[in-house]
């Protein structure tokens, strides 16, 4: 049995409702919560189902479910607000204040936010994605002079996830090279990264969870050998020290928070936010 | 000069007030704003700093900020609010309905919504990612049994950026297969495909986006000429037709359009919640 459904409703992607409902909800300890998107309402008949499917939640679960919705037409609205949940509005409460202090009516129209309106942020992400692909762990092209960013550090200390995202949520270049025994034997980094020095920004992460990481990948052998993970890491730091280069520990970090720390420590600009 | 600047600030990584916030601003045409995100206001001096920040904004702007706030712990609330802008607090208005319902206080912790929490919803994401680009354009490892669901379409339909969005976002597992002259003159998709029919998804595009796109990558040659592009889209939806295969046309879709448009479609459940 369900305790408690929590519906995510949107005219669009659902992105935004998400987000700031998963943010709240984090907020309470102990909840158990099903999760479910209604996206793409956008019809009466689409309002009804949903009303529907949260009245079918209602019935069924131990507690009434609860609503976050970033629905901006008023029909629309109407419609969901009869559902047997607690709905929150996101909109209902904070676009009033910025009418007034914008002094403009907002256009009650859907889907801006992470649709294509901006048919140019959306081209920055997609070139800004085959950028970080294509500068994937000291991969083919090497298109330094590009990047806004170059993230350094051993296999699997979480340098190709944040590039990526870095480019599909900011719109920000970011390449990535590996520091492997050759960096490590001569104490040095290659020219072509020396020459891009004040890029350049190293990950680091603690022994025990790189362990634990590498041997999903390759579970025996030196790769995951607690000597070879803390001899890399020991050096790799060396290496950060050597240089000054600016540099985060992934271990207690998310993805999410790994890229701004490089952001807020760069000084690199977010080209868009999506 | 500066007409407005919009903050966004955040005790951790301002991900949550970012998406929110731009989905406000973006139901109002024609303003103009500077963004600043800042980040891990974690202390008083650095709640300290935003406020300085935010005075000098209002001081040389025409007009005063807008702050978008998701800051939880009230002694930085408090200084926060004395900026010269208009503060919207996100939780303000959100967590008391929340604490009714719940029964139960919120934490007023910090960073738990993009935080590492929830390692285990990381290592999804991480592991979703590493499957996303081992299983790019038609990869090597091919571990289709894996998959959520696997995109299909013509070389730069948008297939790439959509597989990384869903991991990265939701953790879903999805594999991207490139349709090229092989199935054109087949007619037939590889027994590989076949084999997982129920999880296919079809990307298909406007020739003239296609072709636009085509073009920033090679300028010249059959690739990007009107002709090839059309005589690919054209065969690519003719499979789709013929083995009754969902598909979307992205050419007016956002990153986040289209993979929400393929969870809603294929009903592949979501398996975090960035």
């Amino acid at each position: 049995m369900t305790e408690r459904t929590v519906f995510f409703l949107s005219d669009q992607t659902g992105v935004t409702a998400e987000t700031l409902g998963h943010s709240l909800l984090t907020q309470f300890n102990g909840q158990d919560f099903r999760q479910l998107t209604l996206p793409f309402i956008d019809s009466d008949d689409k309002a009804q189902e949903a009303v529907t499917r949260i009245n079918e939640a209602a019935e069924s679960d131990t507690n009434r479910p609860i609503v976050f919705s970033t629905l901006v037409q008023d029909n629309l609205r109407n419609i969901v607000r009869e559902g047997h949940g607690l709905f929150l509005d996101i909109f209902d409460v904070l676009l009033e204040p910025l009418e007034l202090e914008l002094q403009q009516e907002s256009t009650h129209e859907p889907g801006r936010a992470h649709g294509m309106s901006d048919i140019e942020a959306y081209m920055r992400r997609i070139e800004a994605t085959n950028f970080a692909l294509a500068n994937d762990d000291g991969g083919i092209s090497r298109n330094y002079e590009m990047a806004d960013v170059i993230l350094i550090g051993v296999s699997r200390s979480g340098k190709t996830p944040t590039c990526l995202y870095l480019a599909l949520q900011y719109g920000v270049y970011a390449a990535n090279f590996p520091l492997t025994d050759e960096e490590f034997e001569s104490g040095k980094l290659p020219d072509i990264l020396v020459e891009q020095k004040a890029k350049l920004f190293g990950l680091t992460i603690a022994p025990q969870r790189l362990r634990h990481i590498r041997k999903e990948r390759r579970p025996l052998g030196k790769y995951s050998s607690a000597q070879q993970v803390r001899f890399e890491l020991r050096e790799s730091e060396k290496l950060f020290k050597r240089y000054g280069i600016a540099n985060v520990d992934t271990t207690e970090f998310s993805i999410e928070e790994i890229a701004s720390r490089i952001l807020d420590s760069t000084g690199v600009e977010r080209r868009v936010r999506a």
